[in-house]
Parts: structure tokens; C-alpha cells; sequence
């Protein structure tokens, strides 16, 4: 039988497809230090178990499709810390940030219809497009100058008949980019002028390490009929496995339509929104401590890629991602080799191959990584050695 | 700013539709028997709040896409129950079987292409198709014969060139239907004849009050490679809100691909997986005493039906729907008129207006409703008074 076409073209997370030869190696016994995936290593609040460890319900029933009230009104209460107003029909409650974006590209965009967002750009956007039926049209940008947003000109040329929409996350994935209040304000005037929605996915806010400061269509009163906000609890608590995620915007008209996928899947999980409703007691010390550790983490690892002979990387202001040049023609050859071939004192490295968070992954960015710092920092500093040491020994084809 | 035609054209589900009304109702204090939606009332065994609560890692991590390995052992195991044998790697964990459906026909069509069903279907096969850029097409079934298959010439003349695929239930959402062994032949036929794929939504399997005999497509060897299994622990445990399905199918390169989907949302609820998990430890008395209990039900919403003049219905063989014509003319203004102005005794029912389980629902099933029979027994006999002095009392425009 044949598969669709859009199944067979969409591609495998360059997260999560080097998983194979990752199994078939730690079965050897061989420590694996996993940098490619965004899973932070931090506690999750109790709070959240707590939580669900309470629910005395006999029966888990479904919850209303536009989420628990309690969660509904935890986000808003978050929102206010950061200066953000929403109401009760301005937000619904997600399958995490991933169905967050599913919702907000059909309500946004028609079948055939595309978005803009920046080359290189978070992996899981091209195949979420895919399944909705739109396309991913992007505006480049460099690792030499870390990954800014290039000019009015540039963004205007990179438009197409039947864009949309833009996205953008910031701070970003997988660059680790934080835009400016300029970049945001130029951002914002591309979407007036040439009438475009600004999804704008913001799940790392709580990650930007110097300023502290995340610049967002959301604080704009101009831009409020066409944000939409995409959130997660997922790094924020480090609850990635709750899966939940919300939609929000200021457009009351298009949360109300959402709400028609929201019925159509019928309900988030019960117990894991119960647990996330908790989370608004989280003390202010958690994110507090979590943001000096991830700190501490992006400068050890910065340093050590840039003490690698060949290595090229900018230091990124937000999230939890570097994407850096290694002195290699495939990174993905590499990448594979590293848990197939290489070992020191039985350990080695995964890291994501970045050309496949590229518009064209046979072409663009073949020689770049993206690494995550959600590893403690000796494992991060034994992760370098473990690069080193491999890179030195690596002989290519 | 303007929505996608997409969402516009989306609808609101005909069972939730009526909710402001019946939340409007419930403020002034009066008590709703709802048998609009399909929740059961039932006790979700004790084992998944069990192992929900035993969980104790400390981060919430994501799972593996795919689904945890425990849970993809006991659908083999549960599987097996039925004289079904599936491989690990031809079963993927979904968010309920409503995400089950969305990766199928994305898997199976192409945007445009469409699926063909029964009319009526269950309505949020609909708002799924739209979501994918799929159509729907259906073939006719009568109320007056129980929703039966239609001839194969008429199954013939419902297809389109461009239909790609069979979507059926059964036990059927919203009439109750169950396939015999002949129709499920007739469709496999129709399916080999014209290349087409059948998803077989069979998440009601357990609830067939006589034969007891579930037929199906994923039976036939030569259905092998064009079968799709949509399923979930929802109804069967009555754990709608763990919104844990699942995806089968003998057709290995189908699930593997499917991986690339499961993998863009990353993984599906981590907790929910766990108390799923041990849902298969459920003794098999549990579900024999569930099945008498929604036999005793529906014999009892049928026979209060039918002792109301001017209501027609079939006694349905499965599921825990009923599909009955009622003496009115546009059975949407009498349900919402149930609850915005008829009371006794401070009690009214609600119900789903059928009309949104059909093709057209701007002609079609506009004196139909749906009725659930997911409360116990003298609260379905007290459902029937109050429907029955309603309908004695409805003044129609």
C-alpha cells in the first residue's frame, strides 16, 4: 500500500534519529552523555506530584476541552509576573507547545499557505507544518554573528505570495539567539505591513541569562490582533513528560474558534493538568537557581568548544542550545560514528546533527551540531574531553 | 485580522456545543442529567491511580515517542486476548484515539484526498479530516433498519476518485451499530476492489451487549498491509482523561513512518502512560460486570424511548449510543430549550443534536438526537419522565 506522499517526505527528528545506534550502544554497556536532546536533568517541583498524588476523583473523567479552570487560571496568574493581561477566553490549554503550534497554524494559515520563520530554525516546525499541510519558507541568518535577524530587506525579499504567518522562537532553539527590542520592533513592522500573524513560540522565557529581559510581540498594543503565543510548561518546570502546553492571544476570536480542535480531540490529560495547576506556588527561588546553573553550564561548555582546535561557536544569550561548526565535512557521519565506533573509558557523546533543523538539510549546515547544556557541569566538562579526544582520533571519509 | 477559511468552516462539536447553556442551568441550581457526551460514570480501576501514585522519579521527563515500553506490551498483551498478535514495532502510543485518527489520515491520504464513511459518523472524524486537509464522503444508513451497510453497489457509488481510505466504528459512535461478519466481508471487499485503506476505529470493542463478537478487518490476512487499528483505554477503562490511544497496524513501514509524526509532538503524556500501563492487571471481571451493566442501561433508555409517543429508535448492539427520531422539528431548539427553559422538578436532560453527526447537518438528522447512556439506571428512568413531559409541553415555532 502506498503511503502519503506527506508522510513519506517528512523527515525523522535530528533529535531523535540517531536513537538507534544510541541503544545498540548503551546494550554494549557504554556510557552515553546525551547533549542532543533538550531534557533538562533539573527536579521537577513536587509540587507537581503532590498535586496529583491528591486526586481523589473515582473516576478520570475528561476535562473541558479548553482545559481545567485551575490551569486556565494558573496561566494567568503567571502571565501577570510578567506583565502580560490575559482573560479566560484568551487562553486554551495545550498538548504541550507541539499542539500549541498544530492549533495556531490551522487557525492562522490555510492548506498550501506558508510561514516565515529563520534558517536554521526548531526541527519539529517543518513537520507540524507538514501534517497541517503548510510550508516553511525562511530568512537566513549566520553563526558567525549569532544567529541576529538580518535586515528589513532581507525579511521583505524572504516573503512569499502566500505567507501568512511568521515564527519565531525566542529565545530560540536551537541557536540559543535572544532578539532584541529591535529585532522584536522590525519583526512586528514586517507583520503590518504585509499583514501576517506573529506566532510567537516564547516556552524558553525564563532562560536568558544576561539581560533577563524577553523582548515580545505580546507587550505590543498594535501587534494584538495578530500574536499568538505559544507556551509550555515543559522547560519552564521541567515537566517536559506533562505535556502542557497553552495557546494565547489577545485575539478573542481566534482562541474561540480554536476551541473547535480543542473539542475535536476532546480533552488535554486530566491528572498531568492537575499537576501543572499546582505549579503557580513554585517559589520565585526555583527558576531563580535553575537560571545560574544553566548559566554556569552554557560558559563551561562555550569555553570548551571554543578550546576545541576548529570549533566555531558564538555564546548564545537564552535557552539551553549552542550550535557550533566542528572541523568535520558530516557532522551526522560524525555524530553516528561517535556511538558506533568511539569510546572513552567507555563513555561517549550524542549530539544532534544540525542540518536537519536547516530549510535544505542536504545542503546547509552539514558541518554544525546543536548541543544541549541540560547535562551537570562535570558531565558537561567530561563531554568536551570525550569531543576532543574523539575529533583528534576521527579520520574522514 | 482574517482566520483561515479552514477554522471558519470547522464546527462546534454537537456534543459540547450546548454547554453554555447547560453551564448557564447549573448556576441556577438545576440538575442536568447529561446524556450528550460519552463519559462514562463507571469506576476507572483502582491499578491506575496506583501506579499513577507509585511513580517516583524525580524529573518528569519526556517518554519515548513511541510510547513507553511497558505500555506497548500490554497492547500486545491485551491484544493477544483477542487473537490479535502485534509486534512492538507495529503499535505507536497516541493522545487518545482522537490523535490515532489524525496520524492515520495523514499516514494513508494526501491533503485533498478523502476518506469514505457512514452517514451519520461520529462528528469529530470531521474536524480531524479538516485539520489534515482531508474531505469526507459517506454512504447512507437508515434509522429504520439500525444504521445498517448499505449494498456494496451503493458503497461502490459513494466513492470518490480521489478517496483513499474507509473510516468506520464499530461498536458505532453515535448509533450503536455493530458490523456483522458479512458487512465487515463486504467492506474488506470494497476496500481490496478499489486500493483503499480501512481504519477501523474499534475503541468501543468491549461493549457488544449479545453476539459479543467484535468482526473486523484486522482478522483478514489479505487486509494485512491496509488495515489501521485505532483504539484507546478511554471507554474500555473508563479513563477518558488519560487520553491514552493507540495506533496498530501489520503494515510495519505505515508505523514506522508514523514514528516521524509521534516524534514532532515528542512524546505523548509520561504519568498517564504509567497508570495505563497497569490498567492490563484489570481482572477480567471488571469489564464482564461494566458490559451488564450498559446492557441493563440501554434496555432501559430503548424501552423508555419507545413507550414515548412519536419517538423512533432501533435497539442498537453496541457501544453506549443511541440514535432516536423525535416528534419535534428541529431537535437542536428543543435540546437547547431543555435546558434554558424546562424543568421538573428543578431536573432536565440534555442531549447531542443529531443533526451534527451527519453529512449536512443543515438538512439532515434535524429530528435526531443522540442520546448516551453513560448514568445509571434510575437515572436514565428519571431521564425518560422529564424527556416525556417535555416533549408533552414543547410548543413548537
Amino acid at each position: 500500500m502506498k503511503l502519503s506522499n506527506r508522510i513519506q517526505n517528512m523527515l525523522f527528528s535530528p533529535i531523535r534519529k540517531l536513537n538507534p545506534y544510541a541503544a545498540e550502544a548503551k546494550k554494549q554497556g557504554v556510557y552515553i552523555y546525551q547533549l542532543n536532546i533538550g531534557q533538562p536533568d533539573v527536579e521537577t517541583p513536587k509540587l507537581f506530584f503532590d498535586a496529583v498524588k491528591s486526586f481523589d476523583q473515582k473516576v478520570l473523567s475528561y476535562s473541558d476541552s479548553q482545559g481545567i479552570n485551575p490551569l486556565i487560571q494558573s496561566f494567568i496568574e503567571y502571565y501577570k509576573t510578567i506583565d502580560l493581561e490575559f482573560s479566560e477566553d484568551e487562553l486554551l490549554v495545550t498538548n504541550g507547545g507541539s499542539e500549541a503550534l498544530l492549533f495556531a497554524l490551522s487557525a492562522c494559515l490555510d492548506q498550501g499557505d506558508s510561514i516565515l520563520t529563520s534558517n536554521p530554525f526548531y526541527s519539529n516546525y517543518r513537520n507540524i507544518a507538514d501534517i497541517v499541510g503548510n510550508q516553511i519558507v525562511t530568512f537566513p541568518t549566520k553563526a558567525e554573528d549569532g544567529f541576529r535577524i538580518p535586515s528589513f530587506s532581507t525579511l521583505e525579499s524572504s516573503l512569499k505570495p502566500n505567507t501568512k504567518a511568521l515564527l519565531l522562537s525566542s529565545p530560540g532553539n536551537p541557536t540559543g539567539v535572544v532578539y532584541t527590542e529591535e529585532e522584536v520592533d522590525m519583526l512586528c513592522d514586517l507583520c503590518i505591513k504585509h499583514d501576517l500573524y506573529y506566532i510567537t513560540d516564547e516556552v524558553y522565557r525564563e532562560f536568558i541569562y544576561e539581560t533577563g529581559k524577553n523582548h515580545s510581540p505580546t507587550y505590543r498594543e498594535d501587534m494584538k490582533d495578530r500574536t499568538v503565543l505559544i507556551d509550555s510548561i515543559s522547560k519552564r518546570y521541567s515537566a517536559c513528560g506533562a505535556r502542557v502546553g497553552v495557546i494565547a492571544s489577545k485575539n478573542k476570536d481566534l482562541v474561540g474558534n480554536t476551541l473547535k480542535m480543542s473539542q475535536a480531540r476532546l480533552s488535554s490529560p486530566t491528572l498531568e493538568q492537575v499537576g501543572a495547576a499546582a505549579l503557580i506556588k513554585t517559589p520565585k527561588e526555583y527558576l531563580d537557581a535553575v537560571r545560574i546553573e544553566y548559566r554556569r553550564r552554557r560558559d563551561i561548555l562555550h569555553a570548551g568548544l571554543n578550546s576545541i582546535p576548529g570549533v566555531v561557536c558564538e555564546k548564545p544569550a537564552g535557552a539551553f542550545y549552542i550550535v557550533a561548526k566542528l572541523p568535520v565535512k558530516n557532522s551526522e557521519d560524525f555524530c553516528k560514528w561517535l556511538l558506533t565506533d568511539f569510546r572513552m573509558d567507555n563513555k561517549t557523546v550524542m549530539m544532534a546533527p544540525a542540518n536537519g533543523f536547516y530549510s535544505d538539510p542536504s545542503s546547509e549546515g552539514l558541518n554544525e551540531v546543536r548541543f544541549s547544556y541540560c547535562l551537570n557541569c562535570e558531565a558537561l566538562e567530561d563531554s568536551i574531553k570525550i569531543l576532543k579526544l574523539a575529533l583528534e582520533n576521527y579520520s574522514q571519509k
